[in-house]
């Protein structure tokens, strides 16, 4: 099993399409694209095209309202409550973040908290947004509960991710990090490999170290106990209590101040529940965005020159990967894994939809292909 | 060499007097004792009366300026700018927080950064000072650098700690943590104690993972190379981009908005530089305040009441070990070490105050103090 490249606009046109027949419209369905495939462009392999299953089910089971319309529950100029009404993650997210950037245009800061939506995709694609228009941006998302906090042996707090993006040159800086160790992704990348799990990652039922990323990922499925451990890994002797806050601060800004689901509730029966934080703040609002801009970027060249450890040859600032991952994958395609390519062709089948018209003569199950994903 | 217990209100009286002494007026002294004190209540030696010698040294030095003015240099109703003129950092750090919070009270929320101030302390009192006003607080400082970026081998952002305070019940939410795995207080004990690090909290001058407390000491003072690994430790494996990125979240609000100096130019020569970051939010702007303080008191409850790992008997939620040091310590006393007895001895020398007004006929190179600080 390995991985075939599709240029972008091939799975642009398909990705469009597949939503507008699960029944959005061509707006919706170009913002649902646009977020999946930056994540695959990024190299953030997780969170794009893969997910397509996981929409389409939540969609079947209802979990998903495609005919959802938010609402605006609570305003200030400077903040925003919105109720997703179970909508599809990406749309509340784009429309939460347009309205922090709205704010902060107006007012210099907007903070907008989101509840009662689904998986949103990558946090970074808000603050992005934020970004491009010349504003600093976060974003933050709880999730089903996986992180199990310090000194517990039950997850209580999702991988809640946060997010940070800023104007910068050559390239903006670009932060976007769960606050677990690692995401479920991981481990189940290990599971597929046979592989055990590095040490400092998850949890078994009883809140011991484990490796056994089979055993991990059963016990967090059935809710048996165990999860990944926060940044910081299980003990207060690397920071897992730092790991644990940074997740609580993930959780203020979306399931607390949202009066929403947190983590522990999200994703049970057919309800998600999942709560998203944005904001949106004009660099203006602290001098002249232009030197603000320089004294960033002078900051992010001095850490890329800086002296590198024995072995190592490039420091990286946040987003430069994601910059470099995105010029090869805009050249030579986007790799897409041959299973996610299966789910691809029963996703066609179920909307009826002609596999061939996207991907040719390409067959999942016949496929031989020998690029490997190394990103 | 052991511990000696001081009531709150001779120590208060006593740190009073010292910056009285230095010129400070009594309103300045006054918040500057309750910043120290408050981190010795807590239980946060290192940020407590332990510093004192380093203020008078900085005082000495002319590095920090006992007559400085600080200046509102930009401002806007939800943000300002504060060039602290290298005033103290705790007065600097006071005031930029009230000035966040009466425009948080005003407008919903307020965003202070502060250039050309020095260290001030914890920074979870600043986060706490708009908790008490039923805010949202943050803050967050950098430092002379000491954190060692991924792929590194030369520190270049500070220990730069984030701290969060938010209303809740029985006590409120109280988040602070410096962004490295450790402080550089943590590496001293051990060095004090003639003990080998942990794994995972130290660079040596190459950029490998050392636990020769001495050396990375003797290198960070030199500049030579090393410090301390970022939250996550020093492999992408376990995270270490994550806490090099939540360095760089501190480094934007302190030293990149107010146009400050970086942490790798701070405390170089005479010049602090230290630059802080101070946010308040009203929780009105988001729905009903005292919803929003039940619904994070009820789910703060749900993970303390979470089932803990084999072998612990307690899950906490931040701040609630501070809570327990202030009520044991307010009772019992504060543990003040002999060492730092010893060098309040030499300040009250240099003041030409009376040592013994404070704290009798005890001698701190006389004292056989049976008391171990065990917090």
């Amino acid at each position: 099993m390995g991985y075939v490249n599709w240029s972008y606009e091939v799975l642009k046109k398909f990705c469009n399409d597949v939503f507008t027949s699960f029944g959005f419209s061509a707006d919706e369905a170009q913002i649902i694209t646009d977020v999946l495939l930056l994540s695959d462009l990024y190299g953030i392999e997780s969170h794009g095209m893969q997910r397509m299953v996981r929409y389409h089910k939540g969609i079947e089971k209802g979990m998903i309202d495609v005919h959802a319309k938010l609402e605006i529950v609570f305003e200030t100029p400077v903040s925003a409550v919105i109720d997703g009404h179970d909508g599809m993650g990406q749309l509340i997210g784009h429309k939460s973040m347009e309205i922090a950037i709205e704010k902060a245009k107006k007012s210099g800061i907007g903070i907008v908290t989101a509840r009662n939506s689904n998986h949103y995709g990558i946090a970074g694609y808000y603050a992005k947004m934020a970004c491009d228009a010349g504003l600093i941006g976060f974003s933050c998302t709880n999730s089903e509960a996986i992180m199990v906090p310090t000194f517990g042996r039950l997850a209580m707090l999702g991988s809640n991710p946060i997010a940070c993006s800023m104007p910068a040159e050559p390239y903006p800086f670009f932060f976007d990090a769960s606050t677990t160790v690692v995401t479920r992704g991981k481990l189940e990348i290990y599971n597929k490999l046979g592989k055990p799990l590095p040490e400092g990652w998850a949890l078994d039922k009883d809140g011991h170290p484990s490796s056994d990323a089979p055993d991990v990922l059963k016990n967090i499925i059935s809710k048996n106990g165990g999860g990944i451990m926060p940044l910081g890994g299980s003990t207060e002797a690397l920071g897992s209590h730092k790991g644990y806050g940074y997740g609580m601060l993930c959780e203020i800004f979306s399931s607390i101040l949202s009066l929403g689901m947190t983590s522990n509730y999200c994703m049970q029966g057919t309800k998600g529940g999942i709560c998203h934080g944005f904001a949106a703040i004009n660099p203006a609002i602290f001098g002249d965005p232009v030197k603000i801009k320089e004294h960033m970027s002078r900051y992010l060249q001095e850490l890329r020159d800086a002296p590198k450890a024995e072995g190592q040859d490039q420091i990286y600032t946040h987003g430069e990967k994601e910059i470099a991952a995105m010029a090869v994958r805009m050249d030579t395609g986007i790799p897409v894994n041959d299973n996610t390519m299966l789910e691809v062709l029963d996703l066609c089948e179920f909307l009826k939809m002609d596999f061939s018209k996207y991907f040719g003569d390409y067959s999942p199950e016949k496929s031989n292909s020998i690029f490997e994903n190394n990103y």
